[in-house]
């Protein structure tokens, strides 16, 4: 069964894992009444971490040990800068928020923290430690997002979130997940071997911490 | 003169600049009556700092193209792992702080912010953005102890932080600090120009930012 | 005008840029006498020569700094990925060569020697140190197909390598190569300066000589 | 017992490792026969190949996980930087070769292709990857050393190449390596796994391959 060491990584990571995927943002998000200054503040950070996951994924190509894989992280890079960032701008011109605005706007420390921490977990270590590190993001939407649909509280219509939530519960990016799910068990089938498991969940959980890091700055900007 | 693209850079950062360098933190350790649980906190972060800071100059010597640049980054790899992670050690010890319990303590959000970036920025560009980013650190601590030292507002006698006020404002560290900043200027020379310089000061001033952040760090754990 | 520090690069190189350009082997190839084996251990090699050309622009991508550079670079490695790989692969199979055959054959020293040398270039400095140890391949094929076809030596009809030359004279790579040129330009007056000019001009002559030592071991096979 | 991955490394290469060990370049050095020129090309060439030693080990700073893989690595460079590079140019200097001379003597494309080879493993994969290509090097010229020491055709009285082998079959470089092969049994254990083993003996063998190679370049010189 795909997926298992992800669910190995989520489990060590015991609480730190629920504080990020059930963090408050999130919830509020769900039920619709998270205020609109705290999700705007998460798109324009959003915006400027789209950049940076674009050059993990450019990266990655670099890393890569066989066509196949540098053909995955190409696809990753093309959606990103093609399809994605294009899709944001869109998105976030609907809540007022333009392309040129958010370029100049700078980076939050929780911004900064996350997507770095990844790049020097990818440049210190190999492929498969980039890939662990990005984990909770990419794999970690796509969760977040399948358990809010399927949570009775969270309010479907009249949803100024509801966008958001469709398109990370959605069939397209569900397959995204469980295929970057798959490839960390591929590479830690070739590359991994239990005495690297504590060494990945160590740093699996930071970067959990520093996504729910990233969810509080959102927050912040409500209070 | 020595020290000139520091100087701009310093200049080019605006209020970002002394918002880093008279912090409040600073501001109180030098008064004597900074909280003992906030420098408590810095000591334990800088010490996982050192760690990057260790990592960042083996990143230098990697990136070296002449072996005088190699021996002077060899030189600062060996005072951090030989000299001053002893010192430190020793220096916390006196204020309760094992080095075991330091080794377990998690990284702060901003201490993973800026070694990260600092990383980063040597990865992405070449030594001289790597220098760039390290200089609020390694020039600027110089600067903050000469300036406290110099201002009749700072408590000597009976200060509990004298010492480590005497260790940045002494001669071997203001030494240190002008060989960085003499660097920086022969580095621009060789791999700089003008066209350089605008993206040079966005990354001393980001990483200025984090430095002061950390600051705020350590005032917060005395919150 | 377009190609400046791409011009002076070639010019500073002296000898060594037409030691390249004009290489027996590009000038049999012309002619049409170039043995076939010759022209095999080229095609092979050149295979295993782009999978490390697409993590070169992958890299590229990790090091940009801007949304526009990401999406060139990007633009490269799909182009690489997703059309070049596969021209070669078919090209190959009218030469006998299998994609199986290619992937197994062991990497030559002097394509070793060249594309890690361009990717060292580009992890130890920055992304103009990359593309300057990139641009005797980009660019420098363009000029040595379009110098070529000028050339009445060159023979046109029941040329075997017609079709190479063909490729690289042809307006849709010498438009890439001119691009590439314009951006060396655009990355030198935003990174550059003359200080490191000499620097630059290092880099180019020994990744141009390295080019030289790839047909040459084409040549080797022959003998 | 220590050194089980390097034994199973070599083994893996098949007869790519005696053809390294046992070069001719080697049997002539320990015969004594072995023509000055082809020394003097060697000699020079590796003053350049240290240059690069260093950055690789460099580049294992700041790849560390723990204090203790720091300060291995740090030692290292240290060697390299303070005593081996001295040390060797003092030895050239009794062959008539300057610093400076060599210095300014072009890379050889051998010297390029292992060189760079082993920091792009590093660089594209992990500490382990990194070690990995440079045991070959580190491991092997004890292995060299010892092996020739113990051979009756060597010729002890008057071999003008005796300081050289005394050097590397001395203690002190047959304990430095044998911590080396410990260091590799270490961090496969830690970051390891046998799925990793294949992907290791093919970059073992290839590093091997060019080391080899070295040693035919300076044969080169003497034709």
């Amino acid at each position: 069964m795909t997926g298992e060491l992800f669910r190995r990584l989520r489990a060590a990571s015991g609480a730190i894992w629920p504080a990020y995927t059930r963090h408050d943002f999130v919830l509020r998000l769900a039920r619709g009444d998270l205020p609109e200054a705290a999700f705007r503040r998460y798109l324009v950070q959003d915006y400027l971490f789209l950049l940076h996951f674009a050059r993990a994924w450019g990266l990655a190509i670099y890393k890569s040990e066989t066509l196949a894989e540098m053909r995955r992280a190409q696809a990753l890079v093309a959606a990103t800068l093609e399809v994605e960032i294009g899709l944001h701008i869109d998105y976030c011109r609907g809540w007022g928020l333009s392309e040129a605005a958010m370029a100049h706007e700078p980076e939050a420390l929780e911004t900064i923290a996350y997507t770095r921490f990844v790049l020097d977990r990818g440049l210190a270590g190999d492929r498969l430690d980039l890939e662990v590190a990005l984990a909770p993001c990419v794999v970690g939407y796509a969760e977040i997002a399948a358990e809010r649909m399927a949570d009775p509280a969270t309010r479907r219509d009249g949803n100024p979130y509801r966008e958001w939530l469709d398109m990370y519960a959605g069939a397209e990016y569900q397959s995204l997940a469980r295929e970057a799910a798959s490839a960390l068990d591929e590479q830690f089938a070739r590359r991994g071997g239990e005495g690297r498991f504590a060494a990945l969940a160590g740093a699996f959980a930071t970067a959990t911490r520093l996504e729910a890091d990233f969810w509080t700055m959102g927050l912040a900007a409500a209070r």
